[in-house]
């Protein structure tokens, strides 16, 4: 897979995230890989808002390939795809911890907002995505 | 029971409601009495958030009475129980709709706030919550 | 367009929907989808889960184009794309009612299980998406 | 406070956590304190679903005592407060875990069922809630 890994981030399933057929519910993935990405923010003693700044989704790319179920720990692999001056599109791949089995995998793109307005992705917050592990 | 009724909001339950057990988790009537107060606001044509005013939840009493289920139509009563200068407190009932059995029943007390001081709710708040139908 | 618009649903814009931003948060988009499609089946006195049939996502491809934002009243349009004997791609489009600004659309394929497996569409099932309003 | 502690169960707080407010949505604290429950069990390679054994809330009653906030790193205290052969009620706490400010209390009353009756509690299942630390 291309792009260097920047983070990893466990989750376990809950209640909350299964529906009646005891598997995680389809948009529960996309705040998994949210938790993931603000993660790579908080473990490193920052925030995704930087004063006025912060990112939204314009479009994602996802596929659904395993089921998750109640009680599975899960982890999420955050790789960085492509990048503009005002945008990022990361791969994000959720994986059942045990096995390494691939759950659930998407391409999110990202874009960088100063209040309303797009706006260049600070240093700072770039520098984040740049890393590898 | 007393109080004047003061609205009726309709409710489906759908996947993202239930959990592994094919019945409602529990804080989602939470969300259903959270979206009948709303709606009192919203069928009148105002919102909840009346320039800085706004309401917060101080306290909750709630009883699980019967098991709501995927596909189920649910219906909200919600009836004024008492008032303060700066706070209400509201029995908020779910039935299923059809044999109207009552599934959850909670008395929550909310606190009128300006920005972040408790203030005296403004005439046109407190006007919904007397009316009774 | 293409494909015949099967259905339309309301939503509106409450608390639960929204982030920090006042904007609704990108995730709850697949639940207001997916809430729709489940209604196709209830508006007409039936369920999604049909014996041991259900659908499941498989992939999706999602635009996000213009924020939705706390109150909003809005609207999803489900039109079928493709079929085959035991999978449905339904384009579900979400708009601002008032203005009929486009605010989220996604390709969505949906697979047919019987209990875990793959199966056709029970023909019951496949009527709905074939009718167009 | 009385009971002895039985858990203690780390939160952050990420957007879907948090309102157009900044603050924490009011129904999120029963998944947090949920999550904390359950954990008890992962914890210990167990799951809260023991054959057809589970809990489901009957009764909750709950202060909203200060605001949490996105990006907070909260901690779940759980004690145990009462306990019956079929039912337990425990109080659970949330605290800010940087200045242990209490957030949010609550004591909810489960009760055991086997199936859809209820059942005495398994002793395997009682022993988790009889342990301090």
């Amino acid at each position: 897979m291309s792009g260097k890994r920047i983070d990893e981030y466990s989750v376990r399933v809950f209640y909350e995230d299964v529906d009646l057929g005891g598997i995680v519910y389809h948009s529960r993935y996309l705040n998994f890989c949210e938790r993931a990405r603000s993660d790579i923010f908080f473990s490193r003693g920052l925030s995704p808002v930087e004063g006025e700044h912060h990112f939204v989704a314009k479009r994602i790319e996802a596929d659904y390939l395993s089921p998750g179920r109640f009680k599975d720990l899960l982890v999420v692999h955050t790789r960085l795809k492509e990048k503009t001056r005002a945008s990022l599109t990361l791969t994000q791949t959720v994986y059942h911890e045990e096995t390494m089995t691939r759950l659930f995998e998407m391409d999110i793109l990202l874009v960088c907002l100063k209040g309303s307005r797009v706006s260049a992705i600070p240093p700072k917050m770039m520098a984040l995505f740049e890393e590898g592990t």
